[in-house]
């Protein structure tokens, strides 16, 4: 991880260890650096799984393992690598893949599919397989470390380490879900990636722990921006040990399961603002909420249009109410829209509405509110119910610093 | 304009007057600066006209004027407008924009549907209609001057004044075809404005000028991008004074139509990698060539991708052959493609193809190619026909100080 802190970053919570999963993290050395890069996370038997993935036409062999893998909803193992994507490295990393699971299926007994793989870092270097190898043995009898040693070994050039808990009660039973996550860190200049992994020891069925992964990745993971360059590694993985007790989960009929979404949705938020958080120079987090769109989808696509905005991410960052910028971007979404009905939000004061400046709106308030670190944008487009939040951080000059400065 | 000169300026061409235009500045006075900031085109009676406008859901009154103007296809004066747009001003901007055009009817005696309007500069303040009116009436009665003094009067933020120029023979007539444009220097954070305007003295057809102007938009200003925000106020007319004696063209099956439409496409084309060249903190010139897509829109998806994303245009500015980024940008387009087919050349050098690395290929001509000011990228997707060109330019510390550093 970086020496320079995200001045938005987060001090790492306490979060118990999952039981049914035994997590270890091992120095493979996939580069020139002295600290832990390869975690194996063993998962006892009966350990549901679920996962969401990249959307890229051009997504890494440890996203497509992981797909193949994820219809059969049970999982054995997780190796996390860190300092190499093995992206765009042909049959060289899907070789490289293969190689990680069928050693981990070795030492443990189960099935290659059973394992899962994700890697972040450097894009288009195949994974040098006998270091993973010989990280994975290290790692077979390493002990048991702590949530937030996980969280530094699966980061790269992320400044903090990233990590989220809730509880949820089903039936007589409590049950925990922790997560991790690392990215939007990019001090030299590899390809980000976002990788998020959530354990939880509860007992629920891999097709309906899917359905709540997916709702969730829907109000959490897909709303957040740091700089619309989407990863070719981007994967969220959701574990459930089963160790918990509770009356497996399989519906929203089963008691408990709205308490487990609810929580799992929480954990998902937490760990996506948490990458924002930690986005590349950022120095202000941002919420653009965006209501009256003719859908929840046009509202979203309106929302990620103003969080992508370079020039609206320059105004917050120097503090600027230039609520011009956030008309052009709802103008260039695409999106139905009509000019003279929009209406714009910063902080609670209204600055714009019917197609022109409030007049004489107060600009103390205002000011105000772009300099704190938490900014919030809401514009009203006034055609219809759709609505949608989304988060992203400002682009300051830390984000040409660490993409353009230093070189690879 | 600013102080600080983009260093991909070019010298102001020689261009000779258009007959039939006559074209005078002055200095209304809509910001506290000592220069001529509005522009009084007078156009001979039989001036056709053709004009593209921004695509945005929230345009300025002068682009509804504009767009509700151009069917009939006639012209006898323009009026620009510069340091304040007019846009997202309600009722009072619509007011405005009338008054211009009845001004400048009353002056010239024509009908005020036959005076185009455009304005530039900042957002959401209402022009000042006094204002604008004496600038018309002293512009009315002011000598002619040369284009370099029009396209610095039209220009807001931006470092050099841009123009272009082209001759077209048709039949036994030389016409010429000059053009000026303004747009992508933002140094106070105001919005981004493109304003084009072209001139000839060839007699055209207005549908058929307007058919011209449409394909070399095509190919030039649609093929452009600073930072992917779309303004509210783009606006590109080309007016024919029909002064130049030549037969008129009204179709591609009269003599000499297809040389004044390359004509038309060079000076368009020009004037478009100009406003590249005078992009926000622009240092180096990008070309982006996308080949072997499904079709020309999805090469040009594709290719847009490429040349807004943030980490491609970092990279650019650090002379990184990073081009595991364009591989991102490539997946991340929601266009057909397949990572294992693509091939990526940095100038003349391949390296990545096949959906990986080229083993081995020569980093020293790479290395060259990225510290020239021109840099060129080319993508084959291999899997169809389809190709597109656009231009950008990096993206540096310059366009974090124009736009954040300074408060609006």
């Amino acid at each position: 991880m970086s020496d320079a802190v995200s001045p938005l970053a987060t001090p790492f919570p306490a979060m118990p260890p999952v039981t049914g999963a035994h997590i270890a993290t091992v120095r493979a050395g996939y580069k020139a650096w002295e600290r832990h890069d390869l975690t194996l996370a063993l998962l006892d038997e009966g350990t549901a799984v679920a996962g969401v993935t990249t959307q890229s036409k051009c997504p890494s062999p440890e996203v497509e393992w992981c797909r193949a893998a994820l219809p059969l909803g049970r999982a054995r193992a997780l190796v996390v690598n860190a300092g190499n994507s093995n992206a765009f490295t042909g049959n060289r990393g899907r070789a490289a893949v293969e190689a990680i699971a069928a050693r981990v299926a070795a030492g443990i007994g189960c099935q290659p599919s059973d394992v899962f793989v994700a890697s972040t870092g450097v894009i288009g270097v195949p994974l040098p397989i006998p270091t993973a190898e010989a990280g994975i043995d290290a790692a077979l009898t390493a002990p048991q470390v702590g949530w937030e040693e996980v969280a530094a070994a699966i980061s790269t050039t992320d400044t903090f380490p990233k990590g989220a808990m809730a509880r949820a009660v089903i039936g007589d039973r409590t049950v925990n879900i922790v997560g991790v996550i690392k990215g939007s860190g990019m001090i030299a200049p590899d390809m980000a990636t976002m990788l998020g992994f959530v354990f939880t020891d509860a007992a629920i069925d891999p097709l309906f722990l899917q359905q709540m992964l997916n709702a969730a990745n829907g109000r959490s993971f897909s709303c957040i921006t740091v700089d619309g360059d989407t990863s070719t590694s981007d994967t969220v993985l959701a574990f459930a040990t089963a160790t918990a007790g509770n009356a497996p989960l399989s519906s929203f009929d089963d008691a408990g399961a709205d308490a487990f979404a609810a929580a799992l949705n929480d954990v998902c938020l937490q760990l996506a603002h948490l990458v924002v958080k930690d986005g590349e120079g950022a120095s202000k987090f941002i919420e653009v909420s965006v209501e009256g769109a003719e859908s929840d989808r046009s509202a979203h696509r309106i929302a990620m249009s103003i969080a992508n905005s370079p020039l609206v991410k320059t105004a917050i960052a120097g503090e600027d109410a230039n609520w011009g910028r956030v008309v052009m971007a709802v103008g260039k979404a695409g999106e139905p829209a009509e000019r003279d009905r929009l209406a714009i939000r910063f902080g609670d004061t209204q600055v714009a509405s019917g197609g022109l400046a409030v007049e004489g709106y107060e600009e103390a308030p205002v000011a105000a509110h772009l300099k704190s670190q938490e900014v919030r944008i809401v514009v009203d487009i006034g055609l219809g119910e759709g609505r949608a939040t989304v988060w992203t951080c400002d682009l300051t000059h830390g984000y040409i610093s660490i993409n353009a400065d230093y070189r690879s």
